[in-house]
């Protein structure tokens, strides 16, 4: 048996596991035609979409998208007032039920062990033509439900992959391939193992199109023309780092195949000496900037920890402390962890004013610096007033403490730090406990 | 009286200072005719050029240039050989007798309380046919003894200015203005107030050009087309830092003139208190690079010494090490000494490797640094490979002692640095005792 062969087993559904799958899928089908009958909502059809009815879910991942379609000339009130009326129906006998919105409100449930999105969209006659965004996606299930019959286990082979690899997702924290981005890479290439050999020799910029329908120009590291509408990339979400992380797990697989790439081992939290030890070899400098987490959606909290953790980086970069390495780790506490060439700066520090030639500038330089308690001294160097003035900052811990709140920090993260944050340096980072962040800390070691 | 007239009370030659240098100058030239006709070489002419012959020279400075003029078809060897036996000649009653190469051979001796210098040249009709470059020194004299009566006092008032600034001197130790440069400006603009008054205004590039005939494009901060020349740049030799400097004194002194600008306090020595302290309150690191001094000339010494100031800085920035300011002092010894934001870094590196997508680089890179003792991690930043490495040289001692014999240090400079140099640090630097080394020091400090 091949490797791949190996993996399917243990990842495609039992007979068992996809007939309770399609009895439940009739049943909720069934619920929402029934619903909104008694609602005297006559013109809608219920279906399954998504992996589920694609055959290429993943065993275990026990997901149903039922799409209720309204006819496209349905006003967008009618949709949002009975799609969530039928739905509410129709959630009767789940558990832990949910409204979301999104373009429009959607529910999530628990039902007999699946979780179920209900989620009310107009069915337009063609994926250009669409009202909201979720109108998508029952072309999206067409186009895959004709093309991939017989490659589904290319399908759950590749989505595998790409998990072991944390490459899988295209919701912000991932910033990675989504399922009918992973379908239409097994379509257009034809199997896991041909995506994995042309992957290899992906650049920036590559454009798959197979119907050769695109209008637009898209500047992301992918392109791949959405088969159901010409002007859509499938892969925007993809960042360029999750592009090249997949280019080299494809090349690194096609080294050396083997299970780790599909089922890695979880890494192990570091101890408390580990910490130490490997904060002792680098001999650069850490500091950790703690804070309680705000309750939000990975779709919001993440790319405001993102922003701010760019935020920081330019700010030491502003005040002239270079940083080496960052990251942030999230759960009931934000740490942002910052890595720094050194968290000490001399008191001095050189200002360079303006060309000595420049008359009303240069007066004005001299004026300023000649006779400040902050002067260390002044000369010329290459034509140029420079004044050696004490440094505001020398400490990374006083320029967090002072400049934090000023930095640009995404709304509710700039809340949550306002109302609140320590920071800690070096080895005292090693006394914080949660294994959660100890294992984040090995992006810090290498994994020979 | 007025600041500018006291001051040239102290500079201007007295009647008897003036008629003791004539009659000095007579007996000389007598002398080299006298001495030419005994040796049977006819047709030369003696001269007396430079600040001497022009009435421009400060009292206490006994300096006579006899030029010994050859007519144009002269062959050189019979000019260098005539020329010696000529000097010599005279040179009998002279003392500390020094026989010197520039591009031909001349004689410098101390007469009678006068250095004097005796340059053979040839008598050619133009300075822009010369034959050698001190040919063209007899044109200068014969411009500025036409143009410059009634303006000697304002040459000397300059001169004492520059002197007084750091500014004169065309020798590439110093790199600021010649004795015939100043002349010129007080030729151009009319008078001492005038100059200043000018070059308040100054802006690299400035061109001055008398005699509108100026016909070659120059790149220097200064242009003062030679009038005896007008392909040259009187001013070449004017570094863009002197050309900054003079500005700003101008400057300084038009908005409150005093007699410091002509005559500054020496600066005392800092002692070694004074020193710490320095250190201690910009909280920076100080490297030294001490070594025995090559017995050179200025001409020779201070160009290798900028070129090891330059090639140490560079040093320190192409293995991370941030200069903040540098300098060096010579005497017996030399001492270069390098000022840094820190003399340590971290232990790791940041070692950027190839983008993830040129593959065969790709494969390169990883195969180094996997397996290697050296690596700390290994990860995708911006799709570009990055290894955090164990650094080579983390503190500046060691990257100095490892490499400074490796540094483009000049020929006589890299030959003394490799019999043996020392490096102090931080406040072990105040225990170098050399007041003349302790007074350079007071460039780290401001004078308030």
């Amino acid at each position: 048996m091949t490797l791949e062969e190996q993996v399917l087993e243990r990842i495609k559904p039992s007979t068992d596991e996809k007939q309770k799958l399609e009895e439940v899928t009739s049943e909720l089908l069934a619920k929402v035609s029934k619903s909104a009958a008694s609602l005297g909502v006559s013109n809608i059809i219920p279906k399954l979409v998504g992996s589920a009815a694609r055959n290429t879910w993943i065993s275990g991942t026990h997901d149903l998208d039922i799409f209720i379609a309204f006819p496209a000339d349905t006003r967008r009130e009618d949709l949002e007032k009975n799609g969530l009326r039928i739905a509410r129906n129709v959630a009767n006998e789940g558990q832990n039920i949910e409204e979301r919105y999104a373009e429009h409100p959607y529910l999530k449930m628990e039902y007999k062990g699946f979780d179920v999105d209900l989620v009310p969209c107009f069915a337009v006659d063609s994926a250009s033509e669409i009202i909201s965004a979720v109108d998508r996606t029952p072309f999206h299930n067409e186009f895959i439900k004709k093309t991939i019959p017989g490659r589904e286990d290319d399908v759950l082979i590749m989505k595998q992959f790409m998990k072991g690899t944390g490459t899988y997702g295209s919701e912000l924290r991932t910033q990675g391939f989504s399922g009918y981005l992973t379908e239409l890479l097994i379509v257009h290439y034809g199997s896991f193992r041909n995506v994995i050999r042309n992957v290899c020799n992906w650049k920036p910029g590559l454009t798959i199109d197979m119907l050769e329908h695109g209008t637009i120009k898209h500047h992301d590291s992918l392109i791949v023309i959405d088969p159901t509408d010409p002007k859509r990339n499938v892969a925007a979400a993809l960042s360029l780092n999750q592009f090249a992380q997949f280019i080299d797990g494809c090349r690194a697989y096609s080294e050396e195949p083997s299970e780790e790439f599909f089922f890695p081992k979880e890494k192990e939290p570091m101890n408390e000496d580990d910490i130490i030890h490997m904060m002792n070899s680098r001999r650069s400098s850490f500091i950790a900037i703690v804070f309680k987490a705000p309750h939000l959606v990975d779709d919001i909290l993440y790319p405001q920890l993102d922003k701010m953790e760019q935020s920081i980086r330019a700010l030491f970069e502003e005040y002239e402390f270079q940083v080496l390495n960052s990251g942030y780790w999230a759960k009931e506490e934000v740490i942002v962890l910052i890595e720094l060439i050194s968290s000490q700066l001399p008191l001095v520090k050189k200002h360079r004013g303006p060309p000595v030639w420049v008359c009303g500038h240069a007066k004005g330089f001299k004026d300023k610096y000649v006779y400040s308690d902050d002067l260390f001294s002044l000369y010329i160097e290459d034509g140029f007033y420079i004044a050696d003035i004490r440094r505001k900052f020398a400490t990374a811990k006083e320029l967090i403490e002072a400049k934090i709140e000023s930095c640009s920090l995404g709304k509710h993260l700039g809340k949550a730090v306002s109302s609140g944050f320590v920071t800690v340096e070096d080895t005292d980072i090693a006394k914080i406990k949660d294994p959660g962040f100890r294992r984040f800390l090995r992006k810090w070691e290498h994994g020979k």
